[in-house]
């Protein structure tokens, strides 16, 4: 089993607005994929799609509030069936701190890696709507090889 | 043992400027950090510095042309120490596909959490370089944190 981590910290004095960007349709729509809908607490399930490269669908294992949103992947690439997303908020100073872990990847296959690099961005993206008001969600989202 | 595992392409007609960008000082200072010098060929040494938060010496264990580069983190703080870092490049079409790995990490720490989303960011600093000329090495690298 092998894990894709990754942190950022968010410029914002309260971890509230990152776990509303992470459970909210509205949220979540602003900084992966305008393509999302569903229900993002817990016990829901989340659609992401990405036009014609096809999509994830997560339930919603936890969703507490400021602390923690954890996913399974009910369907999706076969890769990703049963791994799951966690993204753990904790405030520190004028940042909250995100810890995020994709986690339960059967290989380190070339797509794990793409998708590593991807979370990034899309983390990144995150970042920036809480702090900015835009992130850059699919499909202008940044483009990091030939797999977009 | 836990690795960071990333992929970029680069929109070029062969894996020569991406190998450049990997072994020459001047490459290397354009897209992960100003403060570069040394050796970045097979045998040699590369001293990377990022001002007041310290840097890293990388013994370069292999550069073999168009292919490969491998460093073994040789001084720099003490989680890095003895880590290995990977770059595998192969031509696809239009792009060199860039595999990255920093393998060898002894726990899953929060600063693995950090480097893994700033290693991100660099890559699409190599990314751009090759593509557009000009790469975001640090001090004007991408802020991910409190950590920066």
């Amino acid at each position: 089993m092998v894990d894709i981590l990754h942190k950022v910290g968010v410029r914002t004095d309260s971890p509230q607005s990152v776990y509303e960007a992470l459970t909210t349709i509205d949220g979540l729509s602003s900084w992966w994929t305008n393509e999302t809908d569903g229900d993002g607490d817990q016990g829901g399930v989340v659609r992401f799609r990405f036009g014609d490269k096809g999509g994830f669908d997560m339930e919603v294992l936890e969703a507490v509030p400021a602390k923690r949103v954890r996913w399974r992947v009910a369907d999706g690439p076969e890769e990703w069936i049963d791994t799951t997303v966690t993204f753990d908020l904790e405030q520190d100073g004028d940042h909250t701190k995100v810890l995020f872990a994709h986690r339960d990847w059967r290989e380190p296959v070339e797509f794990m890696h793409h998708c590593s690099t991807k979370w990034a961005s899309y983390l990144l993206s995150l970042k920036a709507l809480v702090e900015t008001g835009a992130g850059a969600p699919a499909p202008n989202d940044v483009k990091i090889d030939s797999w977009d």
